[in-house]
């Protein structure tokens, strides 16, 4: 089974989530849970004033890199850590939100030399993002076996514009994208990207509830449009010649390679009118929004369904691409 | 590096992360920390009212379950799920607290046929103990390596009591433990226990501030009291032979095997009096908290220096034992 398919799996599974549990405000299947946090000892100045248990909202997600998948063997274990650190980081910026605290987990291979180096890296990565490291596990598995870590982020939401899900494109918004995509693995972006905070917090400044959806994109910008369309129940069409590529790139890398952690967004017509960049970062159109489901992407030898692009986290399973070792 | 001196380079190095952020209530080195979830919306009614931020707290802790190590391979995937979860809401437990939400990432090994019975297991057990699973992620890795789990949890703290830290104990007070101790992994109680969440908060509810300091036994119940006499900077004296026994268990096994998930707790000298059960589940008293620093067992034979007994999660590491393994 697919990452697509568990996905899928839980989404069924979990819909009826946010009537069942008062506390989830949004479940499986966003790059962020949202989860409503109590003040139960009614003790803040406030609630005693009213009477009030009125707490806040946590946007919460968990990300893993396992060596081999997400990484090659013999990457610098600061770099390492920083991946793991920055996808997590990636998935607040998506909600539009600003990260406060991490966890991490990590299985270790027997006679692995770098703990040390390795939970440092960990909690100075963390710590340059503002969200420290302020709880851990580390296991052990056998020689040989692949590393693994898991970095479970915790977050607060924009304060005016709340939380920014996929779900919200309607017929007529714009497809906006931050920065460029293709051979992020080739050229070592994966490794150094700089989640888009400043940028997602930027545009929720600029935009507020005229920003209708957004994503940050590591399975493929085609999968990963392809997916705010779906949540959307609307039809999205990609032009494929407006996608900014990094250098070297073809259209159809840019499209489906993955691992580019850039935004891409979707706005109500108009909302972008004279921004072309925000926070320093290059800012573009690349299609819309219209009635109907799916997403296709418009290239000069035909249009092809951006649903079928892009890769699954099936890293090892036959048949299945994995970035560590198309690379 | 074995998980106890990592777990010592996080507390160094993170000492100082509560002056420096001020979301982070308790940092690593307890059962679980504790971070401040801002208001940000200021959007409740209290806070619109009286112009304040206040949020709440949530307890955060996230442990892994590694095949070979905390079960062998064949085990039944449902109880795989159940006891990825249960560690976690254990770690809550052992605060006082009452779990809220999970997030679980599972590495699969390629060709691992069981992944959907998985995903429903760890939703079942998720809403079992009221903390439904929000999200998750799951990556693969190759044939033969070890499946992995890795579950998060969130909770909030007792509403009158706060957080039960391990830090509290003075001397003079007495140590308790709930239920019994020794066997569980040839038991099978590892599979089988229940957090001991009812029971923690009935603590919490009957004794309030004269609960000082209370564990999680995971790692055997002379290396956890060591853990609550270091966190308090006091000396513990535990009475070998008052140490509840699971049938079958010799005492050094009941002191040292670990995986019970009993809680082991530190009150004011007289505070138990009348109580010996509590929710249904037996309390025994077992020691004693002195002046002085280190963690001893009386035993006929001498005394013992109880941190050296309990195990390292050191699976696999070379002369480290393994519950999985002794089994």
């Amino acid at each position: 089974m697919r990452e697509s398919d568990l996905l899928q799996r839980i989404a069924e599974a979990t819909r009826t989530m946010t009537r069942r549990w008062s506390q989830v405000l949004l479940g499986p299947g966003d790059d962020c849970a949202a989860v409503q946090v109590r003040n139960v000892a009614g003790s803040g100045r406030a609630a005693a004033a009213a009477g009030s248990t009125d707490g806040g909202v946590a946007l919460l997600t968990v990300d893993q890199v396992v060596e081999g998948c997400h990484f090659t063997p013999g990457t610098p274990v600061d770099l390492i850590a920083r991946k793991a650190v920055a996808r997590s980081i990636s998935d607040i910026a998506a909600m539009g939100g600003t990260p406060t605290w991490t966890l991490a987990a990590g299985v270790l291979p027997e006679g692995f030399a770098h703990a040390a180096d390795l939970t440092d890296g960990l909690h100075r990565w963390g710590e340059h993002w503002r969200a420290p490291v302020v709880g851990g596990d580390i296991a052990m598995s056998p020689r040989g076996t692949p590393l693994v870590l898991a970095v479970t982020a915790g977050g607060e939401p924009h304060p005016r514009r709340g939380v920014v899900r996929r779900a919200g494109a309607c017929p007529g918004d714009d497809v906006w994208v931050s920065g460029r995509f293709g051979g992020s693995f080739a050229e070592g972006w994966h490794l150094s990207f700089e989640p888009r905070l400043r940028e997602a917090a930027a545009l929720c400044d600029r935009l507020g509830e005229r920003l209708h959806a957004m994503i940050d994109v590591s399975d493929g910008l085609g999968r990963d449009a392809g997916r705010i369309a779906e949540a959307g129940g609307v039809r999205i069409e990609i032009d494929g010649a407006a996608v900014p590529r990094r250098a070297g790139a073809s259209v159809m890398s840019a499209l489906q390679d993955g691992e580019d952690y850039e935004l891409c967004f979707v706005v109500e017509a108009g909302a972008m009118k004279g921004i072309d960049q925000i926070e320093g970062t290059m800012l573009t159109r690349i299609g819309r929004v219209v009635e109907g489901r799916g997403c296709v992407v418009r290239l000069a030898e035909g249009d092809v369904d951006a649903r079928d692009m892009g890769w699954d986290h099936g890293c090892g399973a036959a048949g299945t691409p994995c970035p560590g070792f198309r690379a």
